[in-house]
């Protein structure tokens, strides 16, 4: 019952890091003496300090003797930061209560075995599933060094996200919009097609008010590199690359001169193989991984979702459904072959439904 | 507050007549003596009778001096039954709280006025917007003269109904299927295009395992009655009829021939205006109401859902979504010329979400 208690704190803490972390996991933790809440910590950023360590420095001398809740195995090795374990050691610490192990194949024992055989507790399994389900983004990148995708669009009731002239202004509420934004953030990259840009000319960065935010990159699918070079995406200022994907077969002495321009303004190139003409998303995500893109945003259109699903690569989808209809044709979210029979559809799991003002949130798992 | 909770026992009490009373409104009523339930009643199906006469003849010699719950203005008229307002006085009832006055417009004065020129105190407005909504089919259709409109519809997330070969078996979960076939013991008739007859060669009825339930009539849009004869449709041995719209121009002999071979076997038929080659939706509209079918269910499929968009029969929609995706191209919700502005959507209000098994439905009105 305490366990749970603490450990949810310490989940809790952990969120303030979402966002900033990556590559690293959020982490929170809980120094709990006697009962009483003595120090508590979170992962603030890559490079920052562990949230074990802002736990046991906030705890001070009360650490001594007392008991760690953390949402993740603590490290036994020097990444960015000396191990976590040589201080839970230095501070006296009796017992640590862990929700899960480190999922990272690469780190052997962990820094569970260390500290149980320097005499400390450790246990593990507190809140699991939903620590899990925090660092989902993190655990399938450290096992597969691909990264986390999902899928995000809106449309109305009757599955349409732009109308047949390509008009989609707005869709969803402010409430929604606002709640991409984050999602943004939340993202080391999204991902739209070049249909988007040159229909849309979006600045896919990461605005809140009031509150600090990471533009995520932008990866644009580009195979044959007919963006404009007057477009959004290519003029704006961010702390984050925008990145044209093209055809690993791009030749033509103009296209190459198109992105000789365009990586003297500093825009990055991906040369990808295609299949049937779009970009083969499939080894673009080992590539995206390679860059240490841990978690990729999907915005559209409706071809580019389509291949997302069809390669079999996302992970989450969020479908925000505005109240209302558009009656007739329009631009669906989902185009290209599709299956014959309505067996062959990808089941979405673990659906959880939100609202967004009058908008409906529909998120689940692939 | 006791008023509410005895209120809301006679709505409960009048649900349970849904689907049986039509063209008659759902109506429940509770006889209440010295805060206590003396009797109860409601409505069972048109030409039975009222609720006011089954809860005062329940509540026997106890309905003297006490107060009538009911959720409708009695009635002061003789239809198929005497008023109920001679009941009422007879009883030595001393007040009546009724939740909404009648709202047919033909009613001139109603029930309350007499009651209340014979002494007893009546009142209006408690839990009003609960019996509105419970008798919204009767109200449009007494106010009116045309039938309370439904469209339902069952997708994938991505917004299809069927794959592009027209596989629709099956969208969604036995659970929302059954749900269906509770809408259509509500609804006077059910309406489908011809394409889904071709399609899906359906029975439309209602099948409710261990229940008692009405099949609605079953309408079909074919203007150019190019219907199968084998079609299911009319075959099936129903209570209801089976009602084929055709258009008011077909003169084709061999056309003629066929109407006259379903009308030997009990098809009905209705000639009515077209508008593009389509039956136009809006004048059927008068003609169902001529006919009494106060309440309307239609079901697809995407033509026929775009048409009666467009032309703003609409009062509801139940719009089912499966957990899954299809990924690709297949039969969209609508389709139709549609707006070329997303401002030109047609808007949803008051958005109720419900679940049946892992299927989310949608409901909300135009």
């Amino acid at each position: 019952m305490d366990d749970l208690f603490f450990m949810k704190m310490a989940l809790d803490l952990a969120e303030n890091g979402r966002g900033f972390t990556s590559p690293n996991p959020m982490v929170g933790a809980v120094v709990v003496k006697d009962g009483k809440v003595v120090g508590k910590g979170y992962h603030a950023a890559a490079g920052k300090a562990h949230a074990e360590i802002n736990a046991i420095d906030n705890a001070k001398m009360d650490a001594k003797g007392a008991v760690l809740y953390v949402t993740l195995e603590p490290c036994n090795h020097f990444g960015k930061t000396p191990p976590c374990t040589e201080k839970i050691i230095k501070a006296g610490i009796r017992r640590v209560v862990s929700a899960m192990k480190d999922p990272n194949p690469d780190v052997k024992g962990g820094g569970a075995e260390y500290l149980r055989n320097k005499g400390i507790e450790v246990e593990f399994g507190v809140c699991e599933s939903e620590a899990k389900r925090q660092n989902e983004v993190f655990i399938k990148y450290v096992e597969q060094k691909r990264p986390f995708v999902i899928v995000k669009c809106a449309s109305t009731l009757d599955g349409r996200i732009a109308t047949k002239t390509g008009d989609s202004k707005w869709v969803t509420c402010e409430e929604s919009r606002q709640f991409v934004h984050r999602l943004r953030h939340f993202s080391d990259a999204v991902m739209v097609g070049i249909d988007t840009v040159k229909r849309d000319d979006p600045k896919l960065t990461a605005r809140i008010e009031g509150s600090k935010c990471l533009d995520p990159a932008r990866v644009i699918l580009d195979s044959r590199l007919s963006i404009s070079e007057d477009a959004i995406l290519l003029q704006q200022h961010s702390d984050s690359d925008t990145i044209i994907v093209i055809s690993d077969s791009v030749s033509d002495e103009a296209l190459l001169q198109k992105k000789r321009r365009l990586e003297t303004k500093g825009i990055k190139f991906i040369e990808s193989p295609t299949k049937g003409n779009l970009i083969d998303l499939e080894p673009l995500m080992n590539i995206l991984g390679s860059m240490e893109i841990t978690s990729l945003l999907i915005e559209g259109g409706s071809r580019v979702i389509s291949s997302a699903f069809s390669a079999g690569i996302v992970d989450k989808i969020f479908f925000f459904f505005a109240p209302k209809i558009l009656g007739g044709n329009g631009v669906p979210i989902c185009s290209g072959p599709g299956p014959a029979l309505m067996s062959g559809c990808i089941p979405v799991k673990e659906v959880a439904i939100n609202r967004f003002g009058n908008d409906i949130l529909i998120e689940g798992y692939i």
